[in-house]
């Protein structure tokens, strides 16, 4: 699964609003695996991928030769890109397929995308608020909205009428409504001669500014984000839906079909979609903007469009930086996955509702261990070392050739000095303080995973800022991210307290296994008593776990939190301090690493021209690719799956799991048309946070649903074949088919087909 | 499970061979956290549970007070200690259960004794050669004999005839036939003045030349112990039996009913027995000592002997080395069980054939992984720790005070140097050296995991160390282990390229992640390739997979090996010297810290007399303990489970896995005696290397097994109940009666209950 985050909303919420404001609580995140081999084997080199075979079997001498030819090849535009909206790839388009979209083509695209706070992307497909995603983009709130009795997430859920739709427990839809360069205006504000802190204090500010009058006036969400490394701010308008029901899910089962085995590989047989209806004042909303369905699909070698938010790339990372990803980053990401996946199955497997309430935060961690390993296996093979060395390589050769460019060689040094630095305060940071990057799941600082935790420092830190000029606060507690902040913060989620304590334990188990029994903060922390004992005294004394509870004690101040006299309480003031000091000191590396990005940006802008996009800032965006099998080990993979292959490969695994089919499914397989195509791969451009994308065509019609990247995306072993990354959709098609034949879902599948008005 | 190891037996082997000699290639190991529990809650303190918890609620200045309780509660002796069989408790049995056990009694029971070198223990139980272990003992030779076609792990097996019996691959049984006291003859090697390293020199040259005469005098097995820390050392004699034979074995799902999510817990239900037969000359051994068969079980409240080969304690270790334990050492260990239980269950789900070929590596990993989390759990309790610190302080102070003493204290000072370097050479030695400890899964080194590097390994350094004179050689190649080694390296264990691969793969990126994308050697390691590209490589070539390729190079030189351009071979060569400079480092400080632990133990033996036993070293060793329940958050936990307990336990969970039965298992619930009884508790004192020793009563007859600790006997959370830590075994009614009625074996339960004349 490709999605930027399966972690619990509260990162997300936070994490899109950093990535949406890109304030300086925002760390850099990692070049996706996905897009990265995306750029280097989608790539339309002229040579022919024998002739880079001779190439790679020739002597060491030659490595660098091959690696700029390989960088030759990313150059090269192939299907490639995440497009702003504001600057899509005209002139691609119109070279590569003869074809033109107007500006109508684009708003409209624009505004039936839309953009889910729990960590995806989504589409509105009906005129009455009808918006589809992934599954594992709603598995949040299915399991948010599921208990012992009920279990939607194993079960699926079908609301036949309106009534019978369940709302989210805090599920925020964001839709792009308007653009607005303002870089002018926050580069007025930093004037030359300040230093850092005081330059990146003035540009929050001006960011805070823009955003809050923004607001005021047209009550919009409103968010400035970086562009371009610093290169180019742009407000974006949201408007939000934040009473959001849920119509339709299959079992997980059947949206994550074949489980981790078949994960980021092709062919596949998963119906990952999950559909909602947004509401305004209680009512379905009016969507002006939504795809047509076109319940064919599309066919092979046909141009489609993917509108999406994807979640965070980082093309432009030097060698230093990516270095410390590979060595450090990774693989503490890795021991971390290892950690929660073994942790979450041992208990899990002790009961069917242990499984099912770690279910959602399981599947999680076994998607981001999957996607890491297959990123890391990319980062030690040398050839593709090589090829991202002589990018590099490339760019400071073009800069230190010119003259008015070349002063800005000293800032890769202090981006390799400010990531040292980085380096000696990480751990500690992220233990205490770290709640980002959304993309490698954290759901909270490392010592403290869990979600009573999270509306301690939460309510903790939002009476705590408040207080403070709202452009000084902390991203996710200014003016602008107030809706979003109750929304989290009063979620009707449910606790479960032995679920609460497994976590807390192991994640003060963590924290001790880290610095050690004799570290000092450990010591205040554990109270004289073990991990888990602690972790039994803080949960068992808790009072947070109420709404009323928490609402009664926001709308109140520092005291009154003092006098609550919860334990979690109490522990978040705790570590309060220390945990802002390692954010202080963590921030003020990565304001050095920003400017010095900003300034290696703008030489790369007078070197390339606007040419080009830029990273990926979970944020919407505009890919596109052609329908297209591949070549793997000397056989070729078509581009379509169909339901026939979907029993054969459950036959092939005598129906055991995670190959097994769910009743359902076995039960109407003679009603099914089995030839109906059910996944097709194309060479778009896309990455973590486009799960759920709609897949469009030239008519603008809703054709398909991204949901994965195949394996080659991930292992880049496939750099010398031009042909092998593919992003993976389910076929509009097959959903049809599914809703009417296996899901008596026919009123559904009449409104997305615009057969019926809507009720 | 409590095996010493669930590792292959290349380690175990090498480890026992270590352990028995006690040579300079052994490292520390760890306290076990059963031991350590077994002392404290097992001791038989005057303090009611009711007072010490009085004591635990007060306050922190109370806690040394408190420790020091505890850890004279601890001196107390309790049903404690794994005692030698030439020093049993005659006092202690005498004194608390009025019983004198006779020399003929304590002869006959040690050389029923069997050790398994595949990581435990088990008896002889018939007067042909029936030998009973754990099934998870056995699991070893049953995973080596399986295929595709005959999975005997998962279905079980039975030789209905002797014809019918499995040849294992390469187990090795070990019979201890003698005992004598070397002490005067391995000191007078050491003479004053000595440099370390020439003391260290002199001893091994003395052992190894001890051990020789020994068995060219006897033909045996010779094995010079090293016993209290250096205090003592022993010369054992083994008979060994190299051609040994499956007889039955039930399914897994039986013998490790429950899973991971029962492993160290209890109530429990598990059928874990392995049944062997040894051979000799072709025909069934004649066993003069072996067990009577009592098919009733013990009874509540009856005195029972364990005698077994405890893997390693190290209750002696200073609290310096065993905060690196809890701070570096085991956090260390889980990352890696976390990593390869994580890689084995991914690569399993794949596919029935991938699961069972990883299924015994798998199943120990998750044993260690859950083993090693409760044994931190009790370090990171400060209540534990405070014990731990009391009880060094007290043997302290006693040193302190003796002017004869008083010097040793520096010893301590020596130890935690030595520690603190070894601390600093860890990782290197442990990627690219080390092969020990056994007890915590090491299957190889860490950067080269796998059967094919075990074999390229073996067969280089013993071509290369067998030109030397037999006492300066690694102690796993001297003559006296000649046996042992050809039976590993030319075993016929079937190896599987894609599994080899998929190991060599992750423990090469492993590496990679440890020292960096651009470690040198790793590059050379690598040579140019990815790790996967690398591995497929190196395993693709390889000639090693074929015994009489093995066999054939074993018997020329340095030269032919050089000249076989194995590609494993050749890496195995790059590596050596590396490797070599590796575990000379280590042994270094290894040897200091055995020279200032000996002083150490002098100084213990001054103060406490020789009424203590020595640590374990996977040796043969005497314990004792009564049958009996236990309480458990206010419940009274009864000592046996029968089988009504396990048909009720699966009703409970829907027959679904891991609490599903065998097909048989439910059909013949009808013919099956319910109130049988399955499994039962007592207090002796055992650690891993225990798994399968015999349970016997006052009759020297054979009532049952041992194949577990409870989780009492790993969390520690139980500090102030002197009744938690308990043995697990499985009854020998529940044998009888499951092999009559379950398994239609009347023949070979008629065998054992010594009902007709062996074949």
């Amino acid at each position: 699964m490709i999605q930027a985050a399966r972690s619990g909303k509260q990162n997300i919420v936070e994490g899109s609003k950093a990535s949406g404001t890109s304030k300086e609580d925002l760390p850099m995140d990692l070049i996706c695996p996905i897009c990265l081999i995306g750029r280097i084997s989608e790539s339309k080199s002229k040579l022919s991928i024998r002739a880079i075979r001779i190439l790679h079997s020739a002597m060491i001498s030659f490595r660098i030769a091959l690696a700029m030819l390989v960088v030759t090849a990313i150059s090269s535009q192939a299907d490639e890109g995440m497009w702003l909206f504001t600057n899509p790839p005209l002139k691609q388009l119109k070279e590569r397929y003869q074809f033109e979209p107007t500006p109508q083509w684009l708003e409209h695209l624009q505004k039936a995308s839309v953009r889910f706070n729990s960590g995806g992307s989504g589409s509105f497909v009906s005129a009455n608020g009808l918006c589809i995603t992934n599954h594992h983009v709603g598995a949040d709130a299915l399991q948010k909205a599921s208990s012992e009795q009920r279990n939607y997430l194993k079960e699926g859920f079908y609301a036949k009428t309106n009534a019978e739709e369940i709302k989210c427990a805090d599920l925020e839809l964001n839709v792009l409504m308007s653009i607005e360069d303002v870089t002018a205006q926050v580069n007025a504000a930093v004037k030359t001669g300040m230093s850092p802190d005081a330059a990146s204090k003035a540009r929050e500010n001006a960011m805070a500014q823009i955003e809050k009058e923004s607001k005021d006036k047209t009550g919009l969400r409103s968010d400035v984000v970086t562009l371009y490394q610093g290169g180019v701010y742009h407000l974006y308008r949201y408007k939000r839906y934040d009473d959001v029901r849920i119509v339709f899910a299959p079992e997980q089962q059947m949206a994550f079909y074949g489980g981790d085995p078949d994960n980021f590989e092709y062919p596949r047989f998963d119906l990952d979609i999950c559909i909602f209806r947004a509401y305004e004042n209680g009512q379905p909303a009016k969507i002006e903007h939504y795809l047509k369905w076109n319940s064919i699909g599309p066919s092979d070698g046909e141009l489609t469009f993917v509108s999406g938010s994807p979640g965070r790339t980082d093309r432009q990372l030097t060698v230093d930086e990516l270095a410390d990803r590979r060595d450090r980053e990774v693989p503490t990401w890795l021991q971390m996955f290892n950690r929660r996946e073994v942790l979450l199955h041992a208990w899990g497997q002790r009961s069917f509702e242990n499984a099912r309430r770690a279910r959602d935060d399981f599947f999680g961690d076994q998607n981001n261990r999957k996607r890491y390993d297959g990123y890391i296996a990319a980062l030690f093979d040398p050839e593709i070392w090589s090829a991202i060395e002589a990018r590099e390589k490339k760019l400071r050769d073009a800069i230190s050739r010119d003259p008015k460019l070349k002063s800005t060689i000293a800032a890769y040094d202090r981006i390799k000095k400010a990531q040292g630095e980085l380096v000696r305060i990480a751990p500690r940071y992220d233990y205490l303080e770290q709640e980002r990057p959304v993309s490698v799941g954290y759901r909270g600082p490392r010592a403290f995973y869990g979600t009573l935790f999270k509306y301690a420092r939460l309510l903790t830190r939002a009476i705590d800022e408040r207080v403070k000029p709202n452009g000084e606060r902390i991203a996710a507690f200014r003016d602008s991210a107030k809706e979003s902040l109750e929304l989290e913060l009063f979620s009707s989620e449910p606790v479960y307290d032995d679920y609460e304590i497994l976590r807390l334990t192991d994640s003060l188990t963590d924290f001790a296994e880290k610095f050690g029994g004799n570290d000092p903060l450990l010591k205040q922390l554990l109270a004289g008593k073990s991990p888990h004992a602690r972790a039994v005294e803080l949960i068992s004394g808790i009072k947070l776990k109420g709404v009323e509870f928490r609402k009664n004690l926001y709308a109140k101040n520092a005291a009154a939190l003092e006098a609550a006299h919860d334990p979690m309480l109490d522990l978040a003031r705790m570590i309060d301090a220390p945990a802002r000091e390692e954010r202080k000191a963590h921030e003020a590396q990565e304001e050095i690493k920003r400017q010095a990005y900003a300034e290696i940006a703008k030489a790369r802008f007078a070197i390339e021209g606007t040419s080009n996009y830029p990273d990926a800032t979970f944020t919407l965006r505009l890919s596109y690719g052609k329908v297209a099998g591949y070549e793997e080990d000397g056989k070729q993979i078509p581009p379509f799956t169909d339901f026939a292959g979907l029993y054969q490969r459950a036959a092939e695994h005598d129906n055991q799991p995670p190959f097994d089919l769910p009743q359902r499914w076995i039960k109407r397989k003679p009603q099914l048309n089995l030839a109906t195509k059910f996944n097709f791969v194309s060479d778009a451009d896309i990455i973590g946070g486009n799960s759920g994308s709609p897949v469009v065509n030239k008519a603008n019609e809703f054709v398909g649903i991204i949901f994965d990247g195949n394996i080659q995306s991930l292992v880049l072993d496939c750099i010398f074949s031009d042909k092998q990354a593919r992003a993976v959709s389910v076929d509009s098609a097959a959903i049809s088919e599914a809703l009417r034949k296996v899901y008596d879902a026919g009123t559904l599948a009449d409104e997305l087909e615009g057969k019926k008005q809507a009720p």
